[in-house]
């Protein structure tokens, strides 16, 4: 049995970032060797990461990715193009190595695994990290809930379990139909028109698309007395994985590890962490501009900006790692550039 | 004395990319394991190096970068917020290895040279390539072109010569004051309201951003008898640096080497190249959209869009070497992601 009590982590408050050493940071910047503002957006990441390290010269040497995987009830209404047992294979891959997410986590030296939350299909291999609450979420549409309270615990522990002491976490998803919880999601939290929120995850025709929002509406009408808080609207319409990766975004600020966050998924996730708890919301950057039809208006909803945007639409974590080489490449900068006394001139103003 | 001939090379043909290379590159994007397109313009990057390299997995291993240094008369105008003297302390530091442009080069194991084609102070440096023309350009705003055509073909060579076999190209540009020639370029090139193509440079106020405008309007106005093709519009508005930088896509480009183009003075430069030489275009990525306000409208006007944007204004080669792991990233993916087959489940649709 789960007690109420071990959701009690979920509110307790993120450390705030250290302003000293952003101020210090804010300082180092004006005497590079540069005109000033010259780097841009890059300033700015140096400016974060310096504040999340407590330090004037940050660095980006451990990188965590963890993927959480799991199927979704809502998928049986055909919402996909794909079917559910995809999701296994592709867990099975990610402990292969053979996904676009272990490329480039590799490349990143990440220290990188995949959890089960719980597959439709059975998949076991000695690397995947066994998290099974069920074999799939209920189908939402038909007034049940997603997830029992008592899933809803077990998933958000879980991807507490996966967070790390790394310089930086990011949260990968995989789950046939989960762009169709994470549009629920949205519309229920930001008060979006459904239409609006949905897109065509990975590449439905119009007919499947209309089929996804009408089944988005009548849930959102069956269970709106449920949508009265950011847990229950989770609880209601979420996948396990995105609960994973919730509890795994909390828990990360919650240590003081700052949170790159990837596309549709895991951005509906990051989106109800701050609004369980919105001390950790500083810890969240955002790494991409998904493909995905609502993906700019969630972020504008969030009052966010993505770093990349490369029309990519894979989920995973990709967009993520892919943009821990800008970070990287922004803290050198930083640390490495001449001051302009190193380089024996005058200050600019 | 330079002979006209010297200058024929220009209009040699680039090879085109390689059809069959690209069409094997488009059907393994369709057997990664990942739903078609999903990978967005990085499943481009990957088939357009495919056809420059004429090879189904294309490689980024040998990146070089050129960093082309040169003053203008036109600063003696007062376009700039930074005095003459910088163009020569940036081209020794970029020697000295303390610049940005040294930091992004080094993280890409890139071969790196700066180039001097002429300041106003004069620099030496053991490192530093000598290319001297003249100490400056002509102030194109009294009625001489910014150079002669002795001057310019000096310069366009000076470019070629530093053309390289390495899998990428990327130039940087170093000019005080040469916003202002680009934006001249621009305007003449695409026939641009000058005011819209005009930005602030390092960061000039509003009075100088009056002056600077009506300085360009007032020296089209001047030329206009001479701007009747890229090649006298390159004479007249110009700079040494922007004029090298055209030499060296040009030269890049005919002998099957793609460009990476940096910020808005490479933007200028490979404009001229591809209305020079139309062969050319297919052999020019654009890096990032910088900060400096006519940019977003030159890109356009070219057709063309960029990977990045970070609102960089530095110049260099810097936004263009930040892309750089983008680019190795999206071939990495497309090299050693499974595909369905390897991955042991059936292609999809």
């Amino acid at each position: 049995m789960i007690m109420t009590g071990e959701l009690s982590w979920l509110d307790k408050p993120a450390p705030i970032p250290e302003q000293s050493a952003r101020t210090a940071a804010i300082a180092r910047q004006k005497q590079l060797i540069k005109p000033q503002g010259a780097l841009g957006r890059l300033e700015n990441i140096a400016i974060d990461f310096a504040g999340f390290q407590g330090r004037e010269n940050p660095q980006l040497d451990n990188l965590s990715v963890r993927v959480f995987g799991a199927d979704h009830g809502i998928a049986a209404r055909g919402t996909s193009r794909f079917p559910q047992a995809v999701t296994s294979v592709m867990l099975k891959l990610f402990c292969e190595g053979g996904a676009a997410i272990n490329v480039l986590s590799r490349e990143q030296n990440a220290d990188f695994a995949a959890i089960n939350l719980g597959c439709v299909v059975p998949v076991e291999h000695p690397d995947l990290i066994d998290e099974v609450i069920a074999p799939s979420t209920a189908d939402f549409s038909r007034g049940n809930p997603a997830m029992t309270q008592t899933q809803l615990a077990l998933a958000l522990n879980a991807g507490r379990r996966q967070s790390t002491d790394a310089d930086c976490f990011i949260g990968g998803d995989m789950g046939i139909g989960n762009t169709t919880s994470a549009a629920a999601i949205f519309a229920a939290l930001f008060e979006l028109e459904v239409a609006e929120i949905t897109g065509r995850g990975t590449g439905i025709d119009d007919a499947v698309l209309a089929r996804k929002v009408e089944l988005i509406e009548s849930a959102l009408e069956q269970h709106q007395a449920a949508l009265r808080s950011p847990l229950t609207i989770l609880q209601t319409l979420g996948g396990f994985e995105i609960a994973a990766l919730t509890g795994a975004f909390i828990a990360s600020a919650q240590r003081g590890v700052p949170v790159l966050v990837d596309g549709f998924m895991a951005t509906a996730a990051a989106a109800i962490a701050g609004a369980i708890n919105p001390s950790v919301k500083p810890w969240l950057l955002y790494a991409h501009l998904s493909d995905e039809a609502g993906h700019q208006l969630a972020l504008e909803c969030m009052g966010v900006k993505p770093l990349l945007s490369f029309n990519m639409r894979l989920g995973e974590g990709t967009g993520a790692v892919l943009a821990i080489s800008i970070i990287k490449q922004a803290l050198n900068l930083h640390n490495k550039m001449f001051t302009f006394s190193e380089a024996g001139v005058p200050v600019a103003d």
